[in-house]
């Protein structure tokens, strides 16, 4: 027998896109990990279930952060007013160099997790580097810690600081090792195929990633079409192809599994159509694309076409752990580019970016990100007491006022496939 | 005799645009309101005078906000996904009106101003509404929590909804009087004319602001070019001028007293040397200019044609209080504005940016925002210790991290013109 408990507060999650449910002084039943049912009254048959009464707490879905560099961690916040180029060589690749050094690994990882804890991230897909110890550290901490997570070893082997650079067949067998060890050993935690991007990826490695993904049945994440030297630059590379997207669809690592991609700035027609047919995720991560003038997604266009989008944070091009940040980021950047578009691309409102930062990005994970029968239970308890509040408010009004002008000290709980969470351990 | 004490910790400031000056484990000597000198060592004739030791923490200038609304402090995070005419008519307007109740007022004022201590905002330029009443409350309440400010009664008579015109005499009569009142009363904060913009202020208002401004020396701050309907509308109600601009000119309250215009992101040339040649200040809101789809500022050309630019939260248009956020969020619009106009405007680095949120903006208080020689102390004690370090970091670097990732936990002290501030009384 699962165990089962109710959960009663101010429940509100958006079903679907763009509308709220709302649930004032509401009950979540939950069994196991999942929800078994939404109401506004309690049905007598579960008169003896415990309650956890959070009274006039806010009560919405866990945050979902499909794209960062956990090995970024230590960077979060420096060198942002740099450009690309000088970013990556100043603090990025010297950062990442750093996790061939598993204690290093543990120190820092172990801090991101705590703090992703704190943001309200619940679930996460997650870049480490090449290194497949602190990889493999990285899996452990997270499945300690309750948080649910992808986790990808990096693999590089051209373009890159020779530091960086793997051998192919090493960066292959490293990756496969840990789906051996990896694919079945959590629950929450599983790893992902995490080709860095084209650029430092030479078609053999990315045929041979293609291959692990569909041996293993595992998913893939990278990054596409960021800016406009990385396009070009792959153009160069590869020729052969029609454009970036078609590269990876080349090595089997676009859509046959599920799969996201990384910002998706200057995707072109054939690009957004071929993500719709393999229904490849768009991780938008507005902070990250600002800060390394990248540019802005045109994420109204995908939502338009069905395809499916969710909310990174990016660290350490994103400055912000926190996904309430990075959706008043989107709303931001979707109001300058309706601008740019000559008003074609509508602005979101917060119903429609609160489902990217939850359901959006939770589908990846499968019935993840909303308070529906049968979806996983992750939730957030949000006091907002300390908040400037000096009228009546909706549950709506105060979700935005949360979102808009609250911090981690609001949430007071968080809740992983139906297990409260406590604050990780930091070593 | 003038109190006289030292500060010591790890000083970091902007004394020109874009450089950082640095004196790690360093002095600064602070007679009465002033700064007699920063010292790498201390000179030994200040051997007596009394130190106040930081330890490791950084000592930085207060920030200064050149444009906020207080009036609309209640109604931050609320209602930001509204495009900007329902956003007047459903919150602010309404919202606004409430000042007319001199207990709300004290209530959410004293809230704000006890906000403005905590995010370390030491200046201010404020918005406060029509009410003379809830206008001067909020002046004592400034005065009375050793923050600096210039309040603004707002002044209005046209286009606008019922309960808030003002009839024409009425509304330079009570500015009048709270300039009699007020002018002198308060060493730290001060009385500033405030026509809410040329759309609800007729000819006839604007004249008899611009006398008071003359006959009062008294500063001026109000909005220009925000947005294109309201460029347009201003076309239509002024046609005998050549722009925006000129109509304020036209009534002698465009840099005759020093001005303040907030957000300048649709000026045309004319307007971009009338700026220059009467000194008129820029506030730059980026939040807000974001949040309400209004577009970017041209700050770089502002920056090198010499107009002076201070940083703006702007609220409730803008959703955070804290200028750390406000020059994040300046860099990334910024960095969008360098793709926008082919590369040719610049991006801002993290230098650039602080000057504008301290001594740029300070410059219209007088000697304000800088650590040199004749300034006024105004500073923030910022303790890093909470956040990600993982290796020792340079002062410039501590710094960016505090703006990118810190909060206002990380604030542990806050001076103005050489006062320690404490926590202001919240009603």
């Amino acid at each position: 027998m699962e165990e089962i408990y109710i959960i009663r507060g101010n429940i509100i999650f958006t079903k679907t896109f763009g509308k709220f449910e709302v649930f004032e002084n509401g009950y979540i039943v939950v069994e196991g990990k999942y929800i078994k049912g939404v109401y506004k009254d309690l049905p007598k048959n579960f008169g003896k279930v415990p309650i956890i009464d959070y009274g006039n707490s806010l009560i919405i879905p866990g945050f979902v952060d499909l794209h960062l560099h956990a090995s970024q961690y230590g960077n979060i916040g420096l060198g942002i007013d740099k450009e690309l180029m000088p970013w990556l060589q100043e603090y990025t690749f010297p950062e990442e160099a750093k996790y061939d050094d598993i204690n290093y690994a543990k120190k820092v990882y172990s801090a991101l997790i705590k703090d992703l804890w704190r943001f309200g991230t619940t679930r996460a897909c997650v870049f480490a580097t090449i290194h497949k110890e602190s990889t493999k550290l990285l899996m452990d901490l997270f499945a300690q810690s309750g948080l649910s997570a992808y986790v990808g070893k990096v693999n590089m082997n051209r373009n890159s600081p020779e530091y960086l650079v793997e051998d192919t067949e090493n960066s292959i067998y490293d990756t496969e090792q840990i789906l051996q060890e990896y694919s079945t050993k959590y629950e929450l935690v599983k790893p992902i195929i995490t080709p860095r991007f084209v650029p430092s990826c030479s078609m053999e490695l990315l045929k041979g990633l293609g291959n692990l993904a569909k041996k293993y049945n595992t998913p893939i994440q990278s990054h596409l079409c960021e800016n406009y030297d990385e396009v070009s630059f792959v153009k160069k590379l590869h020729p052969e192809f029609k454009n970036y997207a078609r590269v990876y669809e080349g090595a089997g690592l676009f859509g046959d599994l599920p799969t996201i991609m990384a910002h998706c700035i200057l995707v072109d027609e054939d690009e957004i159509e071929l993500m719709k047919r393999k229904n490849v995720f768009v991780a938008h991560s507005p902070h990250s694309n600002c800060n390394l003038s990248s540019g802005i997604a045109p994420v109204r266009r995908f939502i338009e076409k069905g395809i499916a989008v969710g909310l990174g944070s990016d660290i350490s091009a994103g400055h912000s752990l926190s996904i309430a940040n990075v959706i008043v980021s989107s709303g931001q950047v979707a109001n300058l580019k309706w601008l740019e578009s000559s008003k074609v691309d509508k602005p979101f409102n917060t119903a429609e970016l609160f489902y990217m930062a939850t359901k959006g990005g939770g589908k990846f994970f499968g019935k993840v990100g909303s308070f529906e029968e049968g979806y996983e239970f992750d939730a957030l308890v949000i006091d907002d007491n300390s908040l400037p509040i000096f009228k009546p408010l909706s549950i709506e009004e105060r979700l935005q006022k949360f979102i808009y002008t609250g911090d981690d000290r609001n949430i007071k709980e968080r809740y992983v496939a139906g297990k409260k969470v406590k604050e990780p351990e930091c070593y």
